[in-house]
Parts: C-alpha cells; sequence; structure tokens
C-alpha cells in the first residue's frame, strides 16, 4: 500500500512544513478564534472567555530515553510542557487530558510512578487531569497530553502581535536543558563501554534539573500582570531560541535583531558547555527544551522590566526588510540561522 | 529500571481497572463538573455552557491493521469515533486536535490520505480542526485525537443517571462492525495463504462500511431534541453492548434486563455471523465498534420513541439488587457477562 507512483519522505519537510502542508486550506466553522499555527488554539465563548487548547506527544526513543529518564520525573515533564503551550498564550491551564499507549515492558508499579509525576505537575499548576484513554502499544511508550486553559480575550498573546520597535525579552535562562540532555548522554556512553562505571553527575544539578524537571513559567504571567504588562506576542521555548525568534518574527511579518551578549546564560551551562568544548550560545539558540517565555512589549513597559530579575531584554523587533539578524559579542551582524530541534 | 522488587503486570488488571486504579484518588480542583469516568469531561462556564472533553488514541497494530484499513478510511474513524463520545453526552463536537507519531514508512502522500479522511469528517460533522502534534515514531502510526465539544448544563447525560424502570433504548443495529471486523481478517488470512487470491468482499458492504466507516449518531441527538428527550443516562456502544449496559448501571447503581430477542441486528450481520458458525447475538454484546448510543429514558417518553425507526427498546434497568440479566431468546434468564473488547 506504500507503493505510490509518487512518494516524498517526509523528512524532506521537517516538521513545520509538514503541518503548514496539511493545515493549509482548513476551513473554520465554529467558534475558533485561532486554529493551528500558535502554542495553543483559542475557542471563543460569549462572555468574552476562551479556552485554549494544545496537545503534545511524546514517544520513547524519540523525545526520551528511559534508560537515564526517571518514569516519575517523565510524567512530571509530560504535563509541564503541555501547561507552558497554555501560558505561553498569557493564559492559565485548568484541565488536562492524558493517553497512554504501553507495551508490556512496563509493569503497573511503573504506571504508578508515572503518574505520581503528572498528578505532582497537576497539584503544583492546580490543573484538574479530567480524562484520557490508555492502552497497549507494540513498541514502548507513548504520551499524549491535551491542555485545556482560560484567558479573557483582550489578554491573549499570540505569536503574530508584534510590532516593529518593540523589545525582545525572555524570562529566565537558556540552553540548560539542552546541556543536561548532552551530560546524560555522555554518561550513558560512558555506561554503555563501561558497565561498572558509576555515573558523574556531582555538581550538576542545575543543568539536570532543566532536562528533567522543567517547570513551566507561571510565575511570569503572574508577574506580568502584576506589572499590567499584556505581551504584544509571545512563545514558549521548546524548540531553542532561534527557532523560537523566527516563530515571532515571520507570524508578525517582521524582522529583529537578537544581541548575543544579551542572551542569558548560566554559569553551569556555559562552564559545561566549554567543558563539551561547544559553543553555550549555540546551546541556547538550538538547544530548546528551556520552556522560557519569549516575548515582545512595547517600549513605553521598557521601565517596568529593566531591573527586574526574571527578564532579559535581548532584542528588538524590526521591519521586515531588515531581516532576522543576530549582532555577535565580536559586533558582527549576520542571519541568525534556526536549527530548531526537529522531531524528523 | 524495570526490575522492581514487585512486578504487577498491566494485563491482570485490563483497561477500565487501570483506569479505575490510577484515577481512583483524582482532586478536582477548577471548574470541572465531571472528570474521569464518562465519555467525556464537562468543565463549566459561568452561564451554564459547558465544555466537553474526550481524547482517544488509536495504535498501529493494536487498533487498526493498516493491511486492510485504508488510510483514508482510518483518518475519518479516528475522528469519528471522538465525535460520539460528545454525543454520547447528548453534547454537539465543535473542535479537535490531532496528534500523529509516524514511522519513516509513512511517505508524505500516505499521510495526505490519512488527513483527507481526517477533513472529511470534520466537514461532515461540522468540526474545525484547531492544533496538534506531529512526530516521528520508531515503529508504526499511533493517531490521538482529543475533542472538544459544547452543551447547557441540563442537558448533559451522564452515564450514571438512569433509575430503576426507566427504559433501555439503542440506536440503529449492533454487531455490523464486528462482523466486517472478521470479514477482514478472514480475507486477510486467505490472500497471506495466497498472494494471488482476489479478496472476496462482495454483498458485504454493510458490514465492511460498519467497520471501516463508522457514523457517530450525531442525527440521533438532533432527534432526541425534537422529541423533546433528554436520555436520563448515555453512553455509545464502543466496546459492545454488555459493557455499556455494565457502565450504565453500575454508575447509576442499578441493575437492568437485557432481552436477546429485542437487539437489533442487521440481517447481513446476522447472515454473516451464522456463515462463521458464531452467534450475532455474541457479535452485539461483544463485538463493540458500532459507535451506536445506548441510553435510558423515563417511562413517561415510551411513546415518542415507540414507533421510531431509529430506535430499540432492548430493556429496563431494575434495582441494583436485581443484577444484570439477559433474558434470552428461549426465555431463560442468565447473568449477562461483560466480555467487552479490550486494549489489554
Amino acid at each position: 500500500m506504500f507503493e505510490n507512483a509518487s512518494r516524498t519522505e517526509i523528512s524532506t519537510l521537517g516538521e513545520f512544513k509538514l503541518i503548514d502542508h496539511l493545515t493549509k486550506n482548513i476551513t473554520l466553522r465554529n467558534n475558533t478564534l485561532k486554529g493551528v499555527g500558535d502554542d495553543a488554539a483559542v475557542i471563543e465563548h460569549e462572555n468574552g472567555l476562551c479556552n485554549l487548547v494544545s496537545t503534545d506527544l511524546l514517544v520513547e526513543g524519540v523525545h526520551f530515553d528511559l534508560s537515564y529518564f526517571p518514569l516519575k520525573h517523565l510524567g512530571y515533564k509530560a504535563v509541564a510542557v503541555n501547561l507552558s503551550d497554555i501560558y505561553a498564550m498569557n493564559g492559565r491551564p485548568k484541565q488536562i487530558t492524558v493517553a497512554l499507549a504501553l507495551s508490556s515492558k512496563f509493569s503497573l508499579e511503573a504506571v504508578e510512578e508515572l503518574y505520581e509525576g503528572i498528578y505532582l505537575a497537576c497539584e503544583k499548576y492546580q490543573v484538574d487531569l479530567v480524562g484520557g484513554d490508555t492502552s497497549t502499544s507494540k513498541h514502548g511508550l507513548t504520551i499524549c497530553i491535551t491542555a485545556i486553559g482560560e484567558a479573557n480575550k483582550e489578554e491573549i498573546a499570540y505569536r503574530n502581535g508584534a510590532s516593529a520597535n518593540e523589545l525582545l525579552v525572555v524570562s529566565g535562562d537558556l540552553g540548560g536543558a539542552y546541556a543536561g540532555y548532552q551530560l546524560l548522554e555522555r554518561e550513558k556512553r560512558v555506561f554503555l563501554d563501561n558497565p561498572a562505571a558509576q555515573p558523574d553527575l556531582t555538581g550538576h544539578d542545575y543543568i539536570l534539573e532543566r532536562q528533567l524537571k522543567p517547570e513551566p513559567r507561571k510565575d511570569i504571567i503572574d508577574i506580568l500582570k502584576n506589572l499590567q504588562i499584556i505581551p504584544t506576542s509571545m512563545i514558549d521555548v521548546s524548540d531553542g531560541l532561534a527557532s523560537e525568534c523566527f516563530h515571532l518574527a515571520s507570524q508578525s511579518m517582521l524582522g529583529l535583531t537578537l544581541y548575543e551578549e544579551k542572551i542569558p546564560i548560566d554559569p553551569t551551562t556555559y562552564n559545561f558547555a566549554r567543558e563539551l568544548d561547544l559553543d553555550p550560545t549555540l546551546f541556547a539558540l538550538s538547544g530548546g527544551e528551556d520552556y522560557e517565555l519569549l516575548f515582545t512589549i512595547n517600549q513605553s513597559d521598557f521601565e517596568k522590566i529593566e531591573h527586574h530579575p526574571d527578564f532579559t531584554i535581548i532584542g528588538h523587533m524590526n521591519e521586515l526588510t531588515e531581516g532576522i539578524k543576530m549582532v555577535s559579542k565580536s559586533g558582527n551582524i549576520h542571519d541568525l540561522k534556526a536549527q530548531g530541534w526537529t522531531a524528523f
């Protein structure tokens, strides 16, 4: 059945182009304010209240490696990354559904561990687990979580709302999750070469936690509300800063300038990248999985966040014709490359 | 990591007990009116409007066999079974999200076929595809769809709302989807034995369509509204009539009597079961995948549906102490057995 006359490999498109291709002719018939193309879909109700909906799929061997990823952490992270999509719309997650496909290698005790992590995240972020599905699978574990959130229509931050000259801001620091991933992969290789070896993870708590137990930035949504800032555009950093910059700029039909020296990188992340003879900036630009929030604000909000410890202004939006650029530490200006992690 | 001191195989519990076990201590914190345990979760809004949410996972090799299931039909069916869960709450589906994990055996053209079926179902049932996720997988195809619907709070039909002496009603006819499955499996075996053999599917259009292109019963929800009937309890027939009878009875804390001779079975289904020397009643009771609606109504609504061609009264609810019984065609009364199809 797969011997079509013409066969196009999906890998030639990549995830984003595949989604664009499959969804380009979508018709919206109902109370859908925003469909495919943002962190979450937006469903509008009569009173101006909107529901936000986001779905993520995690596949064993593609998104996680159970040889070093504890199931409890996996459950927590699977919820966290979905909630992050709701926060990225400036909304509040309220419910999740969890669908699991499990091969027979998983015992009840293993599934209980996974759910322990799921419930822990639900408690921490005050979300209800309201449904789902559980099935057997032929191979490994697949987790599909849908998060449902709320926001008032006028508060929602889309990817496409930025204007030229607005400031580009990011929460927290970047590259840590990828550093943690590199560390775990390194220790796995050591273990495979010599099963008697003990993993050397000391002194790396921060980057390990960034990889194994990411926290979606609910606190940032609270802070922005207190500061009376509604971001003009927003996205969460799941694929890497460069990829997210491209999403904000292209969907807002703008250019953008990013300053390398401004990109916030934790010393632990920086030092570990250097230890591997790799460029820390690349960890931030292309590593992904940091689940920080990247957003734009009007210049009039500059003073509200200028000295705020949770925020860093890393660039600004430009006219479309000026392109998407990065000013390197040495002062050179070059085109930013989106080498986001891709699932294909 | 799976070498726990104690290891319990999931297969010893089955799907329903596993879900019960994992969700027994759930805390609901938000505007969730109904969480796990019905066809869909119910989220309440201020104005009495509710959202309904249901998630289903379909796994290649477990829920479908691509050697005879065309991808376009699979896409259609994946949407249909989710919408059925929303109709089973007496609600109206409005949006879906679609998450896919695809191995490299799937070409772009194959994925396009799958989406053709998805969009066809969206068009027919006037639903918006609003988001999702697309990922690679190591093995085969997994589809996770979440449907979001609407209903007014007072119209929602739960599984647990039935009372003793109410009438048990089913739409359409039962067992056809399982007959179609048996036919397709038979022809597959013939083909595997002799690859030159042509499948013999003539005269079996109805049961094939029941298996390959099930239609969720939106029309029944419309008819019930026109008849001014709100079912006191309702469920869709996904696992087989017996299993669904158990859900309605146990969740309503009642007994139930089912009359075998009343169970609606299409002649095509009946004849094909007989051809295989199998009991047509068993197809209806345990086959599943018919996606008809099983519901209870007050006796005062009897005359509204007595002669309606889309409905069959197949039994009635009893007090809990009377148990869950079937009166056979020969007049014997015995305990109904729930041998619902299980994913474990």
